[in-house]
């Protein structure tokens, strides 16, 4: 018999199909995807190929040689641009519209055409959500940003065909549905419950530890009680922070350390998945509110998401969160050599 | 620059990638992906092999000849089930279950194994739509079933390898909250407008007429406003009636030679593209009340969603619906002599 249960983020119901649950290893693909080169001559993110991409708005250089490490530019086929303006226009009662003014970037989060996050060196990965956080900062200043939403596809499944490691940031000028929604959620529970649910989840967790993979000062890496996806992942930080943009280094240097951990395991664990990992930050202006919460949410793409997904909301997930997330905390310890 | 649209059944934002938008015919495959042969000895949904699945929970057959021309059986791999019960269990304030239970049927479209719906005769249609109707019908009588979700996945990338003609059903215990959403939107229109907010979409849509496809005398076929995705199609009866379940027949045929016309068009028009389809109907119990409308959506998967749309959920589309529809209101006029 399978089980449904209540995401309390998003009060959502996900079917865990226990009956049709596929062991964690089942999952890995059966051969490793080859690594492409270091560099490709006819990608346009590799090094000596910049004149080929907008000028950068940000770049972080090796401190050794001066030339980058991250390197952030407008995409040359935006979905929001710097045109226009936030005025509705109300054709009709149901016809709401608004230019599409705003900034879509890609970050390219290394020189080197095949160094896939989860194989960098920690620092390497600081530097790119560094980017993440600094772009969040100075895209948050613009007058017609409301949303900043920062995310990674990796792999054709998960919506790109480069391999070039990079993310993109989008910063809209309206509060996504979705991400109200969330928003809301957070705050309906603080106000219910006087304190933030992003602790409370992770006091459960913690209290449970059958999901936890793996622990760290600051940060809690969890497979959620309600995981929407096999070995949707987690990384949430213990004190609550609304937004990424007020994290400072310290914190995020360990951040980058955690991020990096979680996505080796899925390369070695699952034979390099695809997968897209969406960092989730309150709206422009709610930034200070106790009651939201930044985290990563990590989901490879292992099993198709169908009609009945579309059509109801509910996705079925054919794994249990617990064995999942035992599956990577055993990766973890043998990591750590324990 | 780009547009955004507000969905007006979901309070969600769509970006319209104007710059990025292709042309419609660029949407096509390049070449029709061949069908497979009328009977395939290895399928179990082909006649003869009526033995490796469950025993037929309804069946609708040739008058001439007596032989099923559509059989409805429970899926051999469900994703909730017969057995359990409906009462929550709070484990914890944030871990809320409920047993899986419910119904997950298949929908045998055809004999043949090839015969997809594009390619059917009206009367074949009606047989697969009168299947929905009357499941619908006899799942909402069971206790513990609050919702039916009726789809089809057509295509690898819309979630099935099998190529039988098939479409699935699921009732679960639970309203889930992507429909009471849109449930409530509807409402809300009702009590603020004093009007059915799909009639009120319909008469806008037929006002500019510049995203309608094709009219029937009880349907309306759409390319709505703030589409999701390239040539997303929506079919919505003139008379908003909340459930599909009461639809007499007269209407239902009428739904069928619409419906089959539609997919017909993306099967010439786009070479055989992956889709899902989904009837939207009312909740359990909500069957009789005038906010809400039954309707068919199409989602082609002709783009991929990535890690933008699962974190912000805003939609990229990058077509204008305008167009779509003009390009298969064409395919339609040629269709029809015209």
């Amino acid at each position: 018999m399978s089980e449904l249960r209540l995401d309390p983020t998003t009060r959502e119901w996900v079917v865990i199909a226990t009956e049709r649950a596929r062991r964690p290893h089942d999952f890995a693909r059966a051969t490793a995807r080859p690594l492409p080169e270091a560099f490709s001559p006819s990608c346009p993110f590799c090094p000596g190929n910049e004149a080929r991409t907008p000028e950068a708005s940000a770049s972080y250089a090796d401190p050794a040689t001066g030339s980058w490490r991250v390197r952030v530019f407008a995409n040359k086929f935006p979905a929001v641009g710097p045109e226009g303006s936030t005025e509705r226009r109300q054709e009709h009662p149901l016809a709401l519209c608004v230019d599409g003014v705003g900034a879509h970037e890609v970050v390219v989060e290394s020189p080197l055409h095949n160094r896939m996050l989860g194989l960098m060196s920690d620092e390497e990965v600081f530097d790119v959500v560094r980017a993440y956080r600094d772009r969040l900062v100075t895209l948050s200043a613009l007058p017609y940003v409301r949303q900043v939403t920062i995310f990674k596809n990796h792999g054709p499944s998960a919506g790109t065909s480069l391999d070039h490691p990079h993310s993109q940031i989008v910063a809209t000028p309206v509060v996504p549905w979705h991400m109200r929604h969330r928003y809301d959620v957070a705050t309906l529970h603080f106000d219910e419950r006087g304190r933030n649910l992003y602790s409370d989840l992770l006091q459960f967790e913690l209290e449970q530890r059958v999901r936890v993979v793996r622990e760290s000062p600051s940060f809690v890496e969890i497979h959620p009680y309600a995981s929407r996806r096999p070995f949707e992942t987690w990384i949430v930080p213990r004190s609550p922070r609304a937004s990424l943009a007020g994290v400072p280094d310290a914190e995020l240097r360990e951040f980058a350390g955690v991020m990096r951990d979680s996505l080796r395991r899925f390369f070695t664990g699952l034979n390099n998945p695809d997968f897209n990992h969406i960092l989730y930050t309150a709206p422009v202006g709610d930034e200070c509110e106790p009651y939201y919460s930044w985290h990563l949410r990590i989901y490879p793409r292992l099993t198709a998401v169908a009609g009945f997904e579309i059509g109801s909301g509910i996705h079925i997930n054919t794994s249990l969160p617990e064995q999942t997330a035992r599956f990577m905390r055993e990766l973890a310890s043998a990591d750590a050599g324990e």
